[in-house]
């Protein structure tokens, strides 16, 4: 199953909406560039590499949209499109990422027609999102001779298929290693505020037949001090060029638990997601989401904090790459430095 | 407000029942130490210091209930009482020092009848209460010199006026230094799992006019890392003779994180939350809570995590002491070491 597709019957961007699960499972067929933004503003979608593929998506919607009966007007609504997609999430440079390599792969193709031009768009987004799932893959292999049969790992947010496409890439690893017949049981972070952790890592891995418990974030500290686990893996939202990662808040604290206990910390993601122009995590730009994301919960049906209470809620944080043990990417595990080794797998994955 | 006092009408141990807040402010009288056990048991009350005063207050209900005619019956029926108790909540020290304390001083007044002995049990947990309060104001007035005019300070858990008899710890610092007339402004940990910060703390700061803000306990190293709070304020639930401190679950990494920031770290508590016997941290038993404390959220009247998920839940961890900038008592702010500040200010406060 992929968390994005095509759906020629609208035409239409098929996506799972995430939001629903765990309650149950859900498709949705955004139908306009603007329903596709809303979807990844509003978190019926997330995940970077995920956001990135119907981000490529959008742009083929646009595509297909477009009365446009020249070359140059096809490319000015295509710009208008760019616009309203990036602007959707911040932090995940996925997205600015798919936006213009679709673009660019296009424009190189030289269209012959604005017919030529739209079917293009469709096919560098259909091959965007297949190039996505074999790079996990590839995490996967690589990831999975870090994991021992009888290892207890800490997993922080949500890296699986709905994250990533399809497969996963933190949790992809995990799933290698499954796969392999290596027993693996994952201690599950909630993941405040929205809990992705709890609906959909706990979700992912159920249906995959995958051991684990659900643990508070809080909690983490607790069973690294205990000794009890081998080793931590988070994905990543932006990855800066000395390997500082962006990841879902609570990652860095996570990190530093790791690092005091002398637990390996790893972050897996495909090439799409590192960002050679940010040198390092503070030019990344955090988001702050709205306060009700923190505020909204009840417990038996009772609100948890008081009325008329503020909050705030960043989406993410930086681990400084010195809390990091490796990097997993679909080039390999890459030790510190991770400068040189981000670089080469970037600009190979690239060209590729 | 006091979160526990005597109902002589009863006669009852009158609680304030945290579970019911913020919504509503309720009262409880509890009418058996079965129903006082139960309520520190399920978390109607909590807090270290509380509950201690309530296991006092258990232990006054035992005696006046009793229906002994000579001392010795009166002792097997407070030894009865004292058993149950003593195991309702394993972490807390106060609970087993207010226990035994109200029944040393008891015994060593000679009680000459059964009546005087009954008198003397409610008498006792009166002033076990009125000590505690007496010790957070002075705790309040010391570690007050630690803020100064336009501090942010982030606060985990709750140890205000509900969580500590009357006035609060960690929270009666904040409360001190705001009636000194200092602008404080409090980044609330919402404190999973059972979100003791954005349900008690967050209201306690609200009744009091204090400015504040919840975030996720995810989000604290994201502030700290931003160089936007100036010190971290908790309470204890156990304190070894070393200084290690048992806290709500999550301290320890927020600590980790205060320290890679170069933030103060100050935990402040009573000297009835110290245990002597526990040379360090690693002798303190951390209680593992029911794993429904984790499950129960809702948003949007959607459960978190699938149906059949399993999850883990201790409700403490440690801090080491190497972590902590200053421990504050009713004895003053105490640097490292603090081993010797401990027993002196320790064996003070008992022999008082």
């Amino acid at each position: 199953m992929r968390a994005v597709e095509w759906n020629p019957a609208g035409p239409a961007v098929r996506v799972v909406d995430q939001r629903r699960l765990p309650a149950s499972l859900e498709h949705r067929d955004l139908l306009s560039v603007q329903q596709v933004a809303q979807a990844i503003a509003d978190m019926t979608v997330r995940g970077a590499p995920t956001i990135g593929a119907v981000g490529a998506f959008g742009l083929a919607l646009a595509a297909h949209a477009s009365d446009a009966s020249t070359l140059p007007a096809l490319w000015d609504d295509i710009t208008h499109a760019h616009h309203i997609l990036r602007s959707s999430r911040p932090t995940a440079v996925n997205l600015a990422w798919a936006l213009d390599h679709v673009t660019r792969r296009v424009t190189q193709s030289q269209p012959a027609s604005v017919a030529a031009a739209k079917a293009a768009f469709l096919a560098e987004a259909q091959r965007l999102a297949d190039d996505e799932v074999a790079r996990n893959r590839r995490i996967g292999q690589h990831g999975a001779a870090l994991l021992a049969d009888g290892d207890t790992v800490i997993h922080h947010c949500h890296t699986g298929g709905l994250a990533a496409v399809e497969y996963g890439t933190a949790l992809g690893i995990i799933r290698a290693a499954h796969e392999q017949g290596k027993r693996v049981h994952v201690l599950v972070d909630e993941t405040r505020p929205r809990l992705q952790g709890a609906r959909l890592t706990a979700w992912e891995l159920q249906q995959l037949g995958i051991s684990h418990e659900i643990i508070t974030d809080n909690a983490a500290g607790y069973f690294l001090q205990r000794g009890e686990v081998r080793a931590v893996l988070v994905g990543a939202d932006r990855v800066a060029a000395n390997g500082d990662v962006a990841n879902k808040v609570g990652t860095y604290m996570l990190a530093l638990a790791a690092a005091a206990n002398h637990v390996p910390f790893y972050s897996a993601f495909s090439t799409s997601t590192v960002d050679l122009e940010c040198a390092d995590g503070a030019s990344i730009p955090i988001e702050e989401r709205p306060a009700d994301e923190v505020l909204n919960l009840s417990i038996d049906g009772q609100p948890i904090a008081p009325a008329g209470s503020r909050a705030r809620n960043p989406a993410f944080d930086v681990t400084p790459h010195e809390l990091i043990t490796a990097l997993v990417t679909e080039a390999g595990v890459h030790p510190a430095p991770f400068g040189p080794a981000l670089r080469h797998a970037t600009m190979e994955g690239r060209s590729a």
